[in-house]
């Protein structure tokens, strides 16, 4: 057994984060990363820790008439020669992977659990394992099949980068494969078989008849996207190919079910041929919900729409209302060039705090 | 050294054709066969026999004023559980691994080889290896390129399983690789990225308008046919793909060279970046020449153009006007199932030995 390191949550939150960045933590490998936050966690004397898998939750139990969840996941994608972390003084940016994607997040969380131990809400502190890879190892799914009530809260924030600004809700995601049919004859007499790749065609022309949907829901405009993500076909360089498949995602807005986002592509590719193969729902923003509300006027600045899927789904289908709100922009995630600003990491802690703290930040 | 079996050549052609494809020769394992015509060869005195590779070449010098070729291929595709041959009685069908594609040709040429030993045309006899592979091992084009005096002639039959009836000249054969390109994007902000796969649909929507040529030649009719054979493109299931590849298959006549078929496909696409993988030239049907109008009276029946690309375009690359003609069905060519009516060798003996020996065939 390795001893973990030693997180040290007195250290500013860019400090931590570099600690945290420097602990790699590829999915399946958190053992040592949760062990650290579990670790620094149990040292505070007004938390209630518990441990599954390398996930940890830490509870304050102060008896508030309310609970809000900070949430951010300990894994990154694969190292790619960005290892360890690099802060350039210079220009106020910390390179390295999971900077941005989220260990700038995880870091904030940790420095609000250590520094404000008397908050207006009850906070639930979630670090968990497994978001980077497929759904079934996903900690927090797994938290909420096993322990739903440590999820128990009125409003949750996912520590997902967002430039440090709200981003609300999520548009769902669903994938299908749309399977043309055809005959094989030899390509020397084409005319005895039934080309798939050609009767394709049509397929991708009504992609390019698509016009995306932009609903607003709650004064935030979403922007659906219908695309092929993917395209095969063909047996040999002298044979007519008897099928084609179409792999096609579908990003659908919040205010659509999963049931009825296939309904609309199943309508949509009437006549053909359509298997799903995936499909996560989306997340109203419920920025119509006084905890929601309460948190967008604390921290400030105009909420955006969440285009991509993130974890805050898995609040919704608990019933609780979540935000994404992190450091970092989201576009740098999985990239081997992932860095972020250290002011959103400060600015974060700093409006967060002030949101717990019950007061009105100086911004 | 394994002793090559012994082909007995007074056998009759069935009998010949099983011996044939008893001995298993599938590509690059030509040598046993090739030792065994060798041998069968040598021991006719009317002949002078070369060796190259696993190629043997036996030819009359009776001083005639014209020659002809005889030429068939020793190799097979591999085996797929079709050996060895199998003679159902009943129905008359040989079955059984090349027994199509083509050693029941090559008995033909075997037995013409050694019962007509005073043919009237000179007669070049080949029999040669790999095929049924990538054309840089086949062994009538090696020949062609060492020896091409061996292959001087003034007309060529190729044993190419053509159901015992004549299939004149060759349809030429060419690949290009369309390719489309696009920009990446996450695929929950699609319209930050271009579709290369949606951008595929033009190319296919030309496709199905193509309208196939069929030019009259020597009073045959040919086929053209221009036909996607692959199509692939994507790079994640939530990623907007930045290029997709449509792999085309141009089948053209034989009154078109190489360069004029690839002109028209690069036309046909215009505005596409295009690549090309293969090409190979057609193959005039040459009926109008003397030696083949003689050829065609003597076996009888109705030539028909040959829609596939066989190596009777390498003799019309030498110059010598060329046919196919061969027992057994060509679809049936590369099947587990392959075989071929005992009937067609009979006939396709018969019509030749007619023809070789001056005389009008009974039929």
């Amino acid at each position: 057994m390795t001893a973990p390191p030693v997180l040290d949550l007195t250290a500013d939150a860019v400090t931590l984060t570099r600690q945290l960045v420097d602990i790699e933590s590829v999915s399946k490998n958190e053992a040592l990363i949760a062990d650290a936050v579990q670790a620094a966690l149990e040292a505070l004397p007004h938390l209630t820790v518990a441990r599954r898998g390398h996930t940890v939750v830490a509870r304050t139990e102060l008896g508030r008439g309310s609970r809000i969840v900070l949430a951010g996941h300990l894994d990154t994608v694969p190292v790619n020669d960005n290892l360890p972390s690099r802060l350039d003084a210079e220009t106020g940016i910390l390179h390295g992977l999971g900077t941005c994607d989220m260990k700038g997040g995880d870091a904030v969380i940790l420095r609000i659990a250590a520094t404000v131990p008397e908050p207006v809400h009850d906070v639930t502190f979630v670090l968990y394992e497994a978001e980077e890879i497929d759904s079934r190892f996903n900690g927090l799914r797994l938290l909420s099949e096993s322990d739903p009530d440590l999820l128990e809260a009125d409003f949750a924030v996912l520590m997902e980068p967002s430039n440090a600004v709200v981003e609300a809700g999520c548009q769902g995601t669903l994938r299908v494969e749309v399977r043309t049919r055809g005959e094989r004859a030899h390509s020397a007499r084409s005319w005895r078989g039934v080309n798939a790749i050609h009767a394709a065609a049509e397929v991708l022309d009504r992609l390019n008849s698509y016009a995306p949907r932009k609903p607003v829901i709650d004064g935030l405009e979403y922007h659906e996207g219908l695309n092929a993500v993917g395209i095969r076909g063909g047996v040999a360089g002298n044979v007519i190919p008897d099928e084609c498949v179409v792999e096609v995602n579908f990003r659908f807005a919040p205010d659509r079910s999963e049931d009825e986002a296939l309904a609309f592509v199943r309508d949509f590719f009437d006549g053909y041929d359509l298997t799903l193969t995936d499909s996560a729902p989306g997340a109203l923003p419920g920025l119509d919900r006084p905890a929601a509300k309460a948190f967008v006027e604390a921290v400030g600045g105009s909420p955006n729409p969440k285009f991509g899927w993130t974890d805050v789904a898995r609040f919704t289908v608990l019933g609780v209302p979540a935000v994404n709100y992190g450091p970092g922009d989201p576009m740098l995630a999985h990239t081997k060039e992932e860095h972020v600003p250290v002011a959103d990491i400060e600015r974060c802690e700093q409006q967060l705090r002030a949101w717990l703290e019950g007061r009105e930040d100086d911004r």
